[in-house]
C-alpha cells in the first residue's frame, strides 16, 4: 500500500508553494483526445489549424490545466486531498512542443473545515497561458475533514 | 484539411442543448496520469483507496470534467470556438466503468462580443458527478469574434 504523505492542515500555512512541469508532445494531445473525446481539429488538422488565429495546432486548454491536478494530487496539499472546485481561465494556447509549469501556492485556509484555497498558474515560460483558483479538503490529525 | 461545423453566434440561442457520453475504463486512468503527471494513489492503490471515504479507486476529477471539453470543441459550439473560462465544482466521485453524460446549455449570449456562456453538467445515471459554467468566444459571419 502507498505510503500517503499528503499535508494535513495543521502542516499548512498561507505562502506554501509547489510546482511541476512538463514537456507537452503531440503524444499527449493525442491520448487527451482519446480519453475526453475532444477532436477539435485545432488540435488535430494543421491545415485548418493554420488558419486559425492560433497559426497552428495547439494543446487542449484543458489538458493544459490538468497539470494542476498534478500538482494537488502529489504535491501540494498530496494524496489524501479532497478536490472540491477548480476555476481555470484560459489566458495563452500552448503548442506542441512546450514545457508547461504549473504551480500552486496556498492562498488562505479554513482551519475549522479543514479546507484550502489555492492560486493556480500554468506558464510556459514568462508567458501565463492558464491561471485560476483550486479548493480542496485536507486531513486534520484530529481525524476531520478529509481523513479517511 | 476539416470542413469546420462549428456554431456561428448567429446561429446561437439560449436553452440550446448538447451531450456526450461515455465509459471511462482504467485504460483512461492510466492514460490520463500519463498525460497528466496525475499519480494520486487514490487512483491507482486499490489498498490505500480502500482505506479513504471513496471505498475504492476513482477517476481523477479533471478526467471526469474533460468530457465537457469534448461536448464544448466537437458538438456545441463545436470547432472554431475558443475556450475563455471553465468553472468545475466537483460533487461525486466516479469509478472505474461507471457511464458519465456531459451536458452543456447555453445559459447566456452577449452578441456584441460574440461570448457564449454555458451551463455544463457531468451526470452518472442521475447523479451529478461534476457541474461548472463555460465562456466561449464563438466566430460570427460578419467576421468578428473568435473567426480565423
Amino acid at each position: 500500500m502507498t505510503e500517503v504523505a499528503g499535508y494535513c492542515i495543521e502542516d499548512l500555512s498561507e505562502g506554501m508553494e509547489a510546482s511541476f512541469s512538463k514537456t507537452f508532445t503531440d503524444a499527449d494531445i493525442v491520448l487527451f483526445a482519446g480519453v475526453s473525446g475532444d477532436t477539435n481539429p485545432v488540435h488535430f488538422d494543421a491545415v485548418y489549424a493554420e488558419t486559425t488565429r492560433f497559426g497552428g495546432r495547439i494543446l487542449h486548454g484543458m489538458l493544459t490545466a490538468s497539470l494542476i491536478s498534478a500538482v494537488l494530487g502529489t504535491r501540494l496539499p498530496g494524496p489524501g486531498a479532497i478536490y472540491l472546485s477548480q476555476n481555470l481561465r484560459f489566458r495563452a494556447a500552448v503548442k506542441p512542443g512546450e514545457t508547461v509549469t504549473a504551480r500552486v501556492r496556498v492562498a488562505s485556509l479554513d482551519r475549522a473545515r479543514c479546507r484550502v484555497t489555492l492560486a493556480c498558474t500554468c506558464h510556459v515560460g514568462e508567458t501565463l497561458a492558464v491561471d485560476g483558483d483550486a479548493e480542496v479538503m485536507v486531513p486534520s490529525r484530529a481525524g476531520k475533514g478529509a481523513a479517511s
